[in-house]
């Protein structure tokens, strides 16, 4: 088994903390972005979405999607620590915190970055007041989740879950492109102090 | 239980389906978009991003996330006809399909609806540009897809799922917003004509 990864990107690192909080090593192979080997024909038999993480599984097959080898892994690799949830209810709750963390988050930052960063320049099509709108969505985003984690102390309750991870991942993207987190924002702020002071959140 | 509901939409049309599927009846409240009903108070306090579907349970609590309703229905409510896969190789390669339907299909189509229509006009920031890059990838998608369903009946394998369903959803959204399917993707058409001639698919 073996983890086709990308160092410095943000699916990948939801993944490779997983892992970790697994206690799990897997092999990684890093893939070489800049010079386009994610778009040749070896990669993309593998992921024909031309995008990392790939786990290549002991049979010659390949999965790819973050989340859905996340759960791959806690299905029928690892189950503990359960990070996707336990009865039905949680499970759901956890499932509904994930995609309003990928959804309302990491996709708003993603956007910004794409719109306003000159590493896109030239790739895509840039256009300044839909990255800014973006920005501004992940903002009110954090507003709100800022008001949320008032309550509680992780994302979907009182344990750190999928949810977690999903979101530290986009916070960091939104730290490293222009996107931090407010110091207003006090218990965002002292929830990814402590997500981020975890010993797997640099993996 | 009871589902708040947006009857044209594309989220909301996933989860009719799926219960359809499932043979299962929930009483639906029609919220106003026009109105505004999803941005007022009493609704935001049932799902705080303002969307549909949100399924209120017995309890009186609340699920949002088409896709966490989904899986909260087949676990909880009726596990038949399974939608999700069961064992944990299958359930994965089903949710990195339904995945690849989402981000690969579904938001580069909703994307270009939203930077072309003047339904959006004055409500979102609109770059024509913007727009045709994303119904580019759809169509680019579209051909991947037509070209994977060379060699299987339905998107994840031989049989219906959840992947299905979001595929469908978002390709009924391009027919309606100017990216229909090509009658050159001759698997892609024999697919959709298949899966809309369910009786399930005008739910």
């Amino acid at each position: 088994m073996r983890i086709f990864d990308l160092k410095a990107g943000a699916s990948t690192r939801r993944v490779r903390i997983f892992l970790a909080e697994k206690l799990l090593q897997i092999p990684i192979v890093e893939v070489d972005l800049a010079a386009g080997e994610n778009l040749r024909p070896e990669f993309l038999s593998k992921n024909p979405m031309g995008r990392m993480p790939v786990l290549e599984l002991d049979d010659g097959t390949f999965l790819s999607e973050s989340v859905a080898i996340c759960r791959y892994v806690e299905e029928e690799l690892q189950p503990e620590p359960n990070l996707f949830g336990s009865a039905p209810r949680e499970r759901a709750e956890i499932e509904m915190w994930n995609r309003r963390m990928e959804f309302g988050l990491m996709i708003p930052i993603m956007t910004g970055f794409e719109h306003l960063s000159p590493f896109w320049k030239g790739k895509r099509i840039q256009h300044g007041p839909v990255g800014e709108q973006a920005r501004q969505v992940a903002l009110e985003r954090m507003a709100w989740l800022d008001d949320e984690l008032s309550g509680r102390e992780f994302i979907a309750g009182s344990r750190y879950t999928v949810a977690d991870i999903t979101a530290q991942c986009a916070l960091v993207l939104g730290k490293n492109t222009g996107v931090p987190i407010d110091a207003k924002f006090s218990n965002l702020t002292r929830w990814f102090k402590e997500v981020s002071s975890r010993p797997t959140a640099r993996a």
